[in-house]
């Protein structure tokens, strides 16, 4: 069975997953506090730190099991608005995006598609969160397909009942502003069974499946 | 830093890891009990399995990143005991054995390797830990070395403090005999700091993270 899976994706008490502003300045907007908690480095598994393996670092090394292609809204890529700009930006991450696989960017503006070394390729398409979903498990070939974020992007396909996992991790920050994660999302956990655990960090983990999973 | 890891390590409420008898029939004696929560291809991801990506899973999932050799007990690999009957023996898992990397198993009896198409080798070595531990660093190639157990394998490195990390799973039946985890061990846990959860399925798990870790 093919799943689409949300990983890491980090809700303040008050329900925001961002920032209000994306500049080049701040990629998460004004919501920097929100990643305080987490080293990027340990998406790749808890050997790439250097700190204990933490029940928080062992639920954040899940992203990248079995994920074949990513799916992500247009401000996760770069902070630009309207028609793309002939800036030479290829993502936030130079020469090695760390998603290694296709990577599917929502826009109303398509443009060319970008191919990095390391196997990520970004492709730039303009559909219904069916279409894009359904192009990316194609791209996937077998393996699982993420949503990375950010919350707009996971809105939209949860309201679609297109996801089929998520790890939330509910910060004990608020923020006061910003993009809600959950902003017009009502009714979604009678779709899924919850396991919840909160660590010795403060941070509480919560794990999502869907309970009839489609595929 | 590279680290010594165990990962799964499962243990009865009254201590017991393993049972007393291990025969061709029963690879983990008569303690199968132990291992009903366990679905073992897990160790290769949470996608593995079409179950619902569950805590435990998620923490079962940890046992293959950043490792690049194992080493074992010989009733890990089989039930024979004393000199090696010439009996074509190569090892529970047929020609796919799930460890892919280089594999150290203990015996006073050492033998001619066994390499296998999926990366996996067996290197029968009759050696002090520390030297058996020096080998198989050096095998891993910057990666890290899991204590792939049995119980007195884990119990020989933990004794002799070669343990960076453990991911014990305290499963709450008790077995009543067999082979303790804890035989003649004391004053170990002053040595880690401790992180315990329990899931919603009734299992403990406890990460223990050595305080201060050599190298």
């Amino acid at each position: 069975m093919v799943r689409t899976r949300v990983h890491n994706q980090f809700v303040s008490l008050d329900g925001y997953s961002a920032g209000e502003y994306v500049t080049f300045d701040q990629p998460i907007g004004d919501a920097s506090r929100l990643f305080g908690w987490f080293d990027g480095r340990v998406i790749e598994g808890v050997h790439r730190v250097q700190e204990p393996v933490t029940l928080d670092r062992a639920l954040f090394s899940m992203w990248g099991q079995g994920i074949g292609a990513e799916i992500m809204g247009r401000r996760k890529f770069g902070p630009q608005q309207g028609p793309w700009p002939d800036d030479g930006w290829r993502g936030w991450w130079g020469e090695q995006p760390p998603f290694k696989t296709p990577c599917f960017v929502l826009t109303h503006h398509p443009r060319e598609q970008m191919v990095f070394e390391n196997g990520t390729s970004f492709h730039f398409v303009d559909d219904t969160p069916e279409e894009v979903l359904r192009r990316a498990k194609e791209a996937a070939d077998g393996l699982d397909v993420r949503i990375g974020g950010g919350p707009t992007t996971v809105r939209q396909f949860l309201r679609a009942d297109l996801i089929d996992f998520m790890h939330l991790v509910i910060v004990p920050i608020t923020l006061g502003r910003g993009v809600s994660l959950w902003h017009d999302v009502t009714g979604f956990e009678d779709r899924f069974a919850l396991e919840s655990v909160s660590s010795s960090s403060g941070l509480t983990h919560q794990l999502w499946n869907r309970r009839s999973t489609g595929s």
